[in-house]
């Protein structure tokens, strides 16, 4: 039997066992240790921003950031309806409303024109997220922002190392959050982070991640924290994959080259995103639209996939379809482009020979 | 110099490093894994419960408890004023009300009259807490809340192995939360376990716990659900350390054999908790009270200790004295005993010569 392609693999061959043994042999394994303050150097370094705070996932990250930005129930926040479910849960845990908007074509990002109609007196914030690991379109965020008052919080859990005008994502705005889950350019297994030029915001978020404890005196709590730390292992991880980012970007343009180019040759019924002038979008999931009249086709095309031995994911439910975030009303863009929407494997361990196979079972499956 | 001994130390002289390994090798080190099953099913079957739930660490597991529990906004929660506060904290996540009680003498844990007398209409449960080994009279307690039908939770973050006649701690209610971080009996870094003989609970956690995706829709959401995953990497160091449970167990008990021994010969102003009948207590950190003058004394024997290099940890502050839970009744057991309290060292690593010269240190600073 054929191995099964997956839609994502950890890659494992750069320093890994040699920090995770590094953390058992000195026994420290918990959320102390040198790891940690290594890993979030680097990271702060690398985003080109004052501080990164490590998390104990992608999740926590939004939360903790959020709390840092002190979002309290009745509040507003404005949240693209295309994006993991995450970041609008992480609005809820603090009490407050994700207010929801349409995106834009093909990297289904954040629409700037929604995103200012949706401002009310209640808004605090916004949060574009960089989609499958296309920068959203940030300064136009961040000008409406500042027009309004408003905080921007970037939900970059899908895009290391992307950029907009050699800036990197994580510093285009006051905050930006990370994932390092499993399936992300990098990972320590679960994992996140929190990056800003921020001094005072930074403290407040060092504190809640802790529990709230005072630094300066045991068991002392001044405000209900939460336990959302890293251990040392994953940061052992995060800092042995982090030194092999720049490849595994460099890989994943590869493999999104050669998907677009059988892509593009094969067949004229399978779309895909347009880069933006300036914009470098980095390939996290190498996502493709069935043209128009497949719309409804797509789980038959996965399935046809799946059958094949090939694993994908449809791109996300957009979240006013969802239960707990459910309307009415429509969102034109992503009414539209979602269900059309599939992610095709885009991991480190996959070969060109693959990558064809990908391309002409699909091609396949959409005549 | 000498060698500072701590209050808590990390042992990983099992299995440790060689499962962490496999799952490198299996490049398996998110929240996906067979250490995980492995882990919840030895842990299950140790506690004598249907379901152990792991988590990314005691405090996600005390929320998801309450979670599963159905705990809402304008509900009330019984939780004794001595516990670390994320028994508390847990509560207000769910934006309902810890009620404080007093508690009982010598172990500091939940007074079960108390807890009668602080039942309202808007009471849903009840959480002892397993304060340092020692088991909360949870018998009581459940004939407390079966009177009134109420759930109880079982905090028992700090006494993995302690029984009540033959039953051990996480089977003896409702629903029961550990901890494994990185001073607890047994460790994982960070990390947490629910255990419950509920099954339609069990399920509630598991969906809740893994972002309230559907088992069997990808990307769709039926509830706002949370990343509290425990990772593949955490599970094997659990089990390894699993594996050792009861030498561990067993040599803590020795340290406080051999600590009893020698504070009772050399001073009777240093009391400590007797053991009740039927219960086994495991020793997760020795404690000790200052005689009743000496009350205002700790922190200067505290420091004496520091500066002798043994690392203490005071017992907890009650959380009616913490700004997030301030009250100004008295509680008249944990007012009169918190103030007293030390944990002394308790750890695999501690020699008999440490544990004598821990002792002759701190009589010489009482006198
Ligand atoms: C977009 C979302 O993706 C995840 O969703 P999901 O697609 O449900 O994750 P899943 O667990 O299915 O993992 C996605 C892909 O990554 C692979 N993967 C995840 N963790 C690991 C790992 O530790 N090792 C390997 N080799 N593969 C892994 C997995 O086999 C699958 O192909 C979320 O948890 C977070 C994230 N924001
Ligand atoms: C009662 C509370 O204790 C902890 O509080 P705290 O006393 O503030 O934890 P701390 O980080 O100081 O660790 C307590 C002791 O365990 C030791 N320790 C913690 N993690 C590790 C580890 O990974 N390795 C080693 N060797 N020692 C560790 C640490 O050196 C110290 O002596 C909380 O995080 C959770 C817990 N519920």
């Amino acid at each position: 039997m054929m191995k099964k392609i997956s839609v994502a693999e950890a890659t494992l061959n750069g320093n890994e066992r040699k920090y995770v043994l590094d953390c058992l042999d000195s026994t420290w394994i918990s959320s102390s240790g040198k790891y940690i303050t290594e890993f979030e150097a680097a990271f702060a370094k690398y985003c080109d921003v004052k501080h990164a705070i490590s998390t104990n996932n992608g999740t926590t990250a939004l939360h903790l950031a959020l709390v840092g930005l002190d979002l309290k129930p009745g509040d507003e926040v404005i949240v693209p309806t295309v994006t993991y479910i995450a970041t609008a849960n992480a609005v809820r845990y603090c009490g407050a409303t994700p207010v929801l908007v349409d995106c834009v074509p093909g990297t289904l990002n954040i629409c700037p024109d929604s995103v200012e109609k949706a401002i009310t007196s209640k808004t605090k914030g916004i949060i574009p997220v960089h989609l499958y690991g296309h920068p959203a379109n940030v300064p136009a965020i961040n000008h409406i922002a500042a027009k309004h008052g408003l905080w921007v919080l970037e939900d970059a859990a899908e895009a290391h190392g992307a950029e907009i005008n050699g800036i990197k994502v994580g510093a285009l705005s006051d905050c930006a959050t990370f994932s390092f889950f499993g399936n992300k350019i990098i990972t320590t297994g679960e994992g996140g982070m929190i990056t800003t030029n921020n001094d005072q915001l930074a403290e407040r978020m060092k504190l809640y991640r802790s529990q709230g404890m005072d630094p300066n005196r045991r068991y002392w709590f001044p405000v209900v924290g939460y336990n959302y730390r890293m251990t040392n292992i994953q940061a052992a991880i995060g800092l042995a994959q982090f030194e092999n980012i720049e490849e595994a970007i460099a890989k994943r343009d590869q493999i999104k080259a050669r998907y677009k180019e059988n892509l593009a040759r094969l067949s004229s019924d399978i779309l895909f995103a347009d880069e933006t002038p300036g914009y470098r979008s980095v390939c996290w999931m190498f996502n493709i639209f069935l043209s128009k009249g497949f719309a409804y086709e797509r789980d038959r095309v996965r399935d046809a996939l799946e059958t094949a031995g090939i694993e994908t994911r449809p791109v996300f439910h957009p979240m006013h379809t969802l239960p707990p975030y459910k309307e009415e009303r429509t969102f034109k863009v992503a009414d539209e482009w979602c269900q059309r929407g599939i992610n095709l494997p885009t991991h480190l361990m996959l070969t060109e020979q693959q990558i064809d196979f990908v391309c002409k079972t699909l091609v396949e499956a959409t005549r």
